[in-house]
C-alpha cells in the first residue's frame, strides 16, 4: 500500500466498513444512501473468505486484524461490521481491540424482525458459523421474539457463481426453506418474518420472496443497519448536500480484479480503484 | 501443538501430504493403498480454504507455509501436494522453499489422461484458480494432448454440503458439462477423457459418470499420483508387511470436529486425533 491519496481526509469523519468478502457492499450501499456525506473505507478480507464455515477463534483473529487496519491505517472513527458471521462471532473481540464505536448487523436485523413480525415468531437463514453461534436467536429473544435459525451453505457460492436467477438456485432455496418450515411446524412456531442473515442473500431476494409462505415478510438487515448507524453516528457529520458524490475507498486482501467485477453487483455502482493490502497470513 | 507422540519416528520415512482442506484425503487414501508402510503426516489448511477462488500470490504463500510445517515440524522426507489448485499455482514455489522431493497432482493426472485417451483430446474440470493457471492444458500439451478446461465452482460447496447424490447436484453437473461439450464442439475437439481436476470431485464420480457422453472415460488423478509416488519414493521404504496398519497423523488449521466428520468420507476410514496447528494469518 502506498501514496497520500489513501490517507484519510481530516475534514470528514471516516466510517470503516468491513466484510470477509463482497456481500457487505449491500450494507455500504444502504449506508451511503443514509449518510452520503461520510468518507467510507471498505475492506473485504477476500484472501481468507469465506468466514462462514470457520471456527470462532479463527474468525475473531481475522476480523480483529481487519478492524485494526481500518482504524489504524484508515483513521476510521466508526466501524460497521457488514458481515453477519463476524458480527455473530467476533463483535466483542473487535470492540475490545479498537477504541471506536463498533456496530454489527445482527442487532439491527433482529430489530427489523421485531418491527415486521406481529406473531413474534421469526425464521433466520445464515451461514453455518452464524447459525452455530445462535447470535440471532439470542438477539431476537432479547426483543421478545422466538427465532428458528437454519444454515444455508450453498447460497453464497451460488451468488458468487452469478446464478442469482437460476432454476437450480430456486430449487436449493426451496430445499432449505421446506426443511425450515417443517422444523418450525414441529416446534409449534407460526413465523411471519424471514431474516436474511447473510449479506450475500439480498441478491437472491426475488427467488426467496417467491419461495416463502404467503404472509411471511423477508427482512434484509442492510437497511436496518444503516438506520441504526445514522441514529448512532449521524450527528457527527455535517448536513448532506444535494448531489454530493460519496467518497469511497476500497481495500481487499486478494484479487482486485474479482473484487471490482463482483463488487459492483452488490454495491449497485462501479467498484473502482481497489487497493490490495496484506494483513499477514 | 505439543507432546512426543507427534514427533516423527526416525525408523520410517515420513510422506507429508498437503491440501487446502479435506479433498486431498482421496489422494492419501490411494497413497496408503500403494505405500502402506510409510509414516504419513497430512495437513489440511482449513482456516484458509478454499484456495480455488484465490490469487496465485496468496495461494503460493499459504502453500509454502504448509509445506514448511510438514518438512520442518513433521520431518517429511517427501511431499505430495494433494490439491490441484496448489499444484497448479504453487508447485515451483514449494519446490524452491523445501529441500525434499515434491510431487503435485497435475502431471500424474495428465499422464493418466494420455493413457486413457485414444483420440488425444481431453476435458478437464477444476476450480477457478486451477483453470486460470492453465496448468492442465500445459501438462497435457507436453504429452501431445489437446485439453479444454472448465471451472466448476459450485461442485466443492455441494460436496461439502453432503449433496453428493442430490438431484440438484446432478443438474449443476449437467449445466457445466453441457457448456463444456458445446465449447469442445466449437473448438473442433473430439474428447474421450474427462479429468477430475479437483480432489473433491471423486466423491461426485457416480453423478459425473452418468452425465458424460458415452465413450468418455472419467480420470481421477489420485490413483495416478499414488502410482507416481510409488515409482519415485517407493524404493526408500522397507517392503510392506501384510496386515500392517498405516501410521497416519492429521493436522488442521481450523475446526478439528469438522475435519474429523467430513474427512472420513474422503479417506474411507475414520479420521481421528486431528491436531490443531497455527500457521499464522
Amino acid at each position: 500500500m502506498s501514496s497520500a491519496n489513501l490517507s484519510p481526509n481530516s475534514q470528514t469523519p471516516t466510517i470503516g466498513v468491513f466484510d470477509s468478502g463482497f456481500g457487505g457492499l449491500t450494507v455500504l450501499r444502504a449506508l451511503v444512501d443514509r449518510i452520503p456525506q461520510a468518507r467510507y473505507a471498505f475492506l473485504g478480507d477476500t484472501a481468507r473468505l469465506p468466514y462462514g464455515s470457520k471456527s470462532r477463534r479463527t474468525i475473531a483473529r481475522y476480523a480483529v486484524q481487519s478492524a485494526q487496519f481500518l482504524v489504524r491505517e484508515q483513521g476510521a472513527q466508526f466501524l460497521v461490521i457488514a458481515c453477519n458471521t463476524a458480527s455473530a462471532l467476533a463483535l466483542d473481540a473487535i470492540q475490545d481491540a479498537v477504541p471506536v464505536p463498533v456496530l454489527g448487523v445482527i442487532e439491527p436485523g433482529a430489530q427489523a424482525a421485531r418491527a415486521a413480525s406481529t406473531k413474534g415468531d421469526v425464521l433466520v437463514i445464515a451461514t453455518d458459523a452464524t447459525v452455530q453461534s445462535h447470535a440471532y436467536a439470542a438477539a431476537c429473544q432479547a426483543l421478545g421474539l422466538r427465532a428458528l435459525e437454519k444454515a444455508c451453505p450453498l447460497l453464497v457460492p451460488l451468488v458468487e457463481e452469478g446464478w442469482t436467477t437460476h432454476t437450480v438456485t430456486a430449487q436449493v432455496i426451496d430445499v432449505y426453506l421446506s426443511e425450515l418450515r417443517a422444523q418450525a411446524a414441529a416446534a409449534g412456531l407460526k413465523p411471519d418474518a424471514l431474516v436474511l442473515g447473510c449479506t450475500h442473500y439480498p441478491l437472491l431476494r426475488p427467488l426467496i420472496e417467491q419461495a416463502v409462505t404467503p404472509g411471511v415478510r423477508v427482512i434484509d438487515s442492510a437497511e436496518s443497519t444503516a438506520e441504526t448507524a445514522f441514529r448512532e453516528f449521524g450527528s457527527q457529520f455535517a448536513p448532506a448536500v444535494a448531489g454530493h458524490e460519496p467518497e469511497l475507498h476500497f481495500f481487499a486482501t486478494d484479487s482486485i480484479e474479482k473484487f471490482e467485477r463482483l463488487g459492483s453487483c452488490f454495491l449497485g455502482r462501479p467498484v473502482e480503484h481497489v487497493h490490495l493490502i496484506d494483513l499477514g497470513g
